[in-house]
């Protein structure tokens, strides 16, 4: 399957009950909403319901303010065997000026599952542009420091 | 300006807080969501606030589940003086099937307001395509029998 | 059955999380509230689940504001076979000068569903004073103008 | 001032967000759903800002499940200096059999506050019929008792 | 058991959606998270289904602002065959200042359900500390003035 | 000053609203809580406003089902001029069983601001159990680790 056929593009408007008291947004909420446009990736591509397992390299670049609007883009970079890495692009707008800028990135790894809750293969995705290869590739890698990453710690506790 | 500029397009997986005992969305709820993005697409097109006067003609197709997915499209079909209408459509995702169906659409009038709170002019819209057009033409009549519909009740109750 | 039998009352302080960022109320939430009343009608009337098949003719008379008090007032109006047409009045009150003013308006229709979800038949509405009866009428016109509607914009996608 | 007019009565739909794992109504929720329309009352027999101080002796009678309706009636009680009783009374509908019972009880004590944030005058309350003036009676008592055990409680701490 | 074994600890940030347009706290909603977390006591000790039946002395001391953090501390006072009193205490702290103030206070009874809905017996509990067997004592002196309470008012009303 | 002084613990019973259509908590709804634990933390070491800049190695190890209770401790590692780092442990507890269970870990950055919203410097923080120590020191390298890898991204796409 294509990237293309499981991106997920979604707009919200900030609003007063998502931001602290400085009249911008948030982490935990926008957090919240790249978990769902990352879960719509996920289940387009799977057709099965997935599960988070992992988010990691969250960066917030620039605040977002009460009456801005969020563009998240979430589409899928890479499949291992019963998991898939999905990436996550939030840009804020100002709509009284119309500018745009990059507010934080994301990425989530989720798990696949069979209706009895047991992991279960992903089918297979084809990164088909550039910009999709390299995502492929780069998230390949951040598999293999998570891998790392866990192991060291293990051998650290035990 | 053109009507491509402030389309949105935002998409919501349906959550158990967003539907009643039979496992269906609330009505509520989408006219919520139909509103926010409405909201978007008016106040990128004026770069102004612009307030919520009427919706009318919303027809709720076919209901939606919980877990399935909310693709909601709007874009600018026509501009008055100070006004402008919005047309939204939603369309209902099963993300386990990859089936979609229309489920509701509804025409929006917002007016846009100066910075004290008054009406003001809105930039006048360009529709391009053909449907773009037919959509302007369209709002233009619905808008002169909302006039209309206005003038009998006075008259009715007067 | 009465169309008072099945009349309903709402009253809601308008909090922070309702307004936008002028401090005025957002049309969603009104919609929202406005859908919840009418669906109560709805099942008080039936006695069984009934949904939102549309809403028609919504419009936002005046604005309402954080602290002010939302009083909705929801009846029957109309019945036919399988479907409702009720009535809502949005009326705002500011508790610190006692002043009302007429917010909205709206009229929804509902779909009664049995057990299985499918459509089933409404008990007759009698309705008893002058004002129940010219709603009555009224909405038997809209009813009709609904029909008219749907079939032109059938005609002009075939 | 009478008791009629601050009176406040509220309908509101149970829905899932409002229930426990049991399918019953939390309580929490009814409780602010209570506070709620108290603060109304509050609000519209003084015209002024009103805090709550205490609220005392809610009993829950019997349990409310998802999809029924819940009525709340909040009227005005007592009145002493800058301070007011409201008594709230909620019943829970079943709308598919029309079945009503008596859920919780309470009253609640509120705090009028001018533009500086302090304590102020409250007008005076005019209880008119039997039940009314019973009302007023009652609350007088328990305003002493919760004096008493204050004083109570500080004099077993000092 | 003993109190210590269910005791309760939580920590909120008070947001915007909190709050009064006073920036203050809502007391609807201080008194919904005073029964989660008893509710969680509850649960904790009795490891079995339990529902609020009662909140009674609740008092607001002082008011809580948007960006302060309240702490509730909820701890098991009594057991009396199928129902259970919980105290929750409430304190609010300026993280800006560290300053921290009593809140409020409560005391809640739950009752205990087995399987099918039915009260049932529960564990008993072994006050261990002088505050401890202070409070069992009071909890149970509060008993017997709301069967008090409850036993006059029948009759003012048979 | 300590990380003991600033430690924060919270405890949240799970909801239908918090969960998915399999029952079990929505990744993003523990983001959200982890967030706003983070930010109490960050506020009480530094009597300042304080906003998350990034989040990382947020893994969830086993899933938390509606009914469930959420334990999350969160306490400071590490400072570094203006900037703090988080971590947060999040524990699952079903309160029938009594059994607990490790769900999530995840750290997070934060940036301290002056009233005008500009960084400011953080105030040391001065680990004292071995375990702070530990904290203290893995934190360093992962501060390491984040700039390394900005570095490594702003090559690869220049």
């Amino acid at each position: 399957k294509s990237c293309q056929e499981s991106q997920v593009e979604a707009t919200y408007l900030v609003l007063p009950p998502d931001a602290n008291s400085l009249g911008t947004i948030f982490g935990g909420r926008v957090m919240e909403w790249i978990d769902k446009v990352a879960t719509i990736v996920a289940m387009r591509h799977t057709q099965k319901t997935c599960v988070t397992v992992s988010m990691d390299e969250l960066h917030f670049i620039s605040p977002v303010r009460i009456g801005h609007v969020v563009n998240l883009k979430a589409s899928l970079n890479y499949v291992h065997k019963t998991s898939l890495e999905i990436g996550v692009k939030v840009e804020a707008e100002n709509p009284l000026t119309g500018q745009h800028c990059h507010t934080a990135s994301a990425y989530l790894t989720f798990v696949c599952l069979d209706e009895k809750g047991k992991p279960t293969a992903v089918p297979p995705v084809l990164p088909e542009t550039a910009i999709e290869k390299r995502r492929f590739k780069e998230a390949e890698e951040r598999r293999k420091h998570r891998l790392k990453i866990r192991e060291e710690r293990r051998h650290a506790r035990s």
